[in-house]
């Protein structure tokens, strides 16, 4: 279709007609190349993986491509927009794909929100794909959609909102404690939002050492003593708040090291961060609003990350995906594991020199090498005895 | 994964990794770049389409972008090969959607063969793109799954193995005709073999006239004595066989003007077409295996055409797909008619010359600037009363 420009809008101009487009790798330059890459030549291929399935992701682009599929219930921090407004975005998280780790992903947005249908969906692309990212899928279906596909399928599945999203945070934790000298096993964090980044990112902190979790939804803090919760978040329960505080998240936040925010813009003032402990560490994660921008708290803590690319610290998901593939495609393995996450979140801590974390600056600049870096250490973390090539 | 060349045998070589990639259309070189073309720049497209969901296909690359679907069930002429293996194939027909047509095509090969969850599965996937080339699914699960998404869906359409082979077959007989000096409406022709390819072909050589048509399954002529057909065999057995000939395809065979054959190397021998009426013509359609090659029967056909591209003559679905999607979705349309396949048809019969078919040559070579002449005539004919642009 013909579009045309729009020139009071320079970013909507820069997405006329997408973002990606599908290109050839070999010659196609005359009628000889043709019957190379085009008939008779493909039914040799065809043939030959027929022959032997397991070499399809040597002779075809299934070893490098991964799916990126969302619903649309969740896009990026908007909420519900449906699968033609999430479109942009995945073409965004592709773009991330190609230029860090040299990945083909392709953007599959569903317009189905049946738990389902959007289980066997992406099942039966299977065969197409070395690997899927799920992406802006609402909690709590977002859960259960990712562990029914993680039983199904033979090849790497990742949600990105909650397990990209909680090893950038835990990189970026790792750094902050160091930065303001505390321990890991010290530290008391306030998370505000128990979806599906506060639940990933909660579970991801506490197997770096994190000890002291205290998990708040809209009516405060997640205790044993609550009979309103979900699955999700009586895991949040049972598993954190070792002293089983209770009350409002202003409440809780009292004397906290840290704070992340999953919560939306709002949800505190600048002034409720006065009762954090000393020198205090936020996460303002929420997109595109994180919950505090740097002037609303230079004054009051001292380090503040965000999930935005226009401000320093940008905690995002980003830094991880790419490696992350990059190194399961690498080790050839069938999932992507804890450990593999603990050891991506590592390498990223690990990019970030003394001298830089002592500027308050704890996140890694994307374009400094992060992708392959964290492919090496996944790669490294996928030995898993037993694990097979992709087919 | 890593993989290293096959210095035995170079197309398998050429396939290495497989032949397409999935690229950026816009810079991504440091983070102003990432603010815009990532978040939280893609935030303000979704925005604008979730506020105007017609808006899609020009923010997005849903305007320009084809999914090629397959079951891998009948695999470019080598039958029920699975998806693995079809996805080599897949990757070839992107490939000139690519290089004919500018669009951006993306293959799809389905773990599942089941009619219901392959409807199911590009249904949900319809937001995503502009349109959708079925391609190497078996008969007769076809007609049902092009019919019921036809039905379901708003946005084009097409198996490629009944629709764009039956458009080059009908330009190639518009022009072996006129070589040999025939009129369309007093030609006979004996199709072998009815299935996808065969039923859309016979109906669009009707749609330009030709009158007489006897098709034949491995029982022999299809006629309305036969208690034993399908649905789609009916088809054949009602509307064509005016003169309801009976027996086998060597004898329906005698005095026939053309052979069809999508039967397979084998069906006949080049002696069998010694009954043919005078200056016959052969359409040899099977692929990889052509049911004759040129050295075969040159004394004894005038014409022959194959569906290889490296022989003369190659009728071949992909000098219609990239053409036929390309006028759709410059016209803008839901759908694509059967006056759309006859523009299309005769779009590319008229770019060969008189000069040319005197010596024999009935088709046009697909980098003779084919695709934009068909898409230009397909646009023409793609004004449908109240059709509206693409969401």
């Amino acid at each position: 279709m013909s579009a045309t420009a729009d020139p009071d809008d320079p970013i909507l101009d820069l997405h006329l007609g997408g973002k990606l487009e599908v290109r050839a790798t070999v010659p196609l330059r005359d009628r000889e190349d043709l019957a190379r890459v085009y008939t008779p030549g493909f039914t040799r291929v065809a043939e030959r993986i027929a022959r032997d399935p397991a070499a399809a992701g040597r002779w075809s682009i299934r070893g490098n491509t991964v799916a990126i599929v969302t619903d649309g219930s969740a896009v990026s921090g908007l909420g519900d927009l449906g699968p033609l407004a999430a479109l942009p975005v995945m073409e965004g998280k592709a773009l991330l794909f190609k230029e860090f780790a040299g990945i083909d992903a392709f953007p599959l947005c569903l317009g189905t929100q049946d738990v389902d249908a959007i289980v066997d969906t992406v099942a039966h692309l299977e065969p197409t794909f070395g690997g899927i990212m799920l992406e802006d899928i609402a909690a709590p279906r977002c859960f259960e959609i990712e562990d029914r596909l993680r039983e199904r399928l033979s090849i790497p599945v990742l949600h990105d909102d909650q397990h990209a999203t909680a090893v950038a945070a835990t990189a970026a934790l790792i750094n902050a404690a160091k930065a303001v000298g505390k321990e890991l096993g010290e530290l008391k964090v306030v998370v505000a939002g128990a979806g599906a980044a506060g639940t990933s990112t909660a579970r991801l902190f506490m197997n770096i050492g994190v000890r002291r979790i205290v998990a708040c939804d809209r009516q405060g803090a997640l205790h044993r003593g609550r009979t309103d919760l979900t699955d999700a978040k009586r895991w949040f329960a049972d598993r954190t708040n070792p002293d089983q505080e209770t009350g409002p998240l202003r409440s809780v936040l009292a004397g906290a090291d840290v704070f992340v925010g999953f919560a939306g813009r709002g949800v505190l003032a600048p002034e409720d961060l006065r009762t954090m402990a000393d020198r205090p560490v936020v996460f303002a994660l929420s997109n595109p609003h994180p919950e505090f921008l740097p002037h609303e708290v230079q004054d009051v803590v001292a380090i503040l990350a965000t999930g935005r690319s226009d401000l320093p610290n940008q905690i995002d998901c980003g830094l991880c995906y790419p490696g992350i593939f990059r190194g399961a495609f690498d080790a050839g393995v069938p999932s992507i594991t804890e450990e593999m996450k603990v050891a991506a979140a590592r390498a990223i801590a690990g990019l970030v020199d003394d001298r830089t974390l002592g500027r308050g600056q704890i996140v890694p600049d994307i374009f400094d090498g992060v992708a392959p870096h964290v492919a090496k250490a996944v790669a490294e973390a996928a030995v898993v005895p037993g694990s097979t090539t992709l087919p």
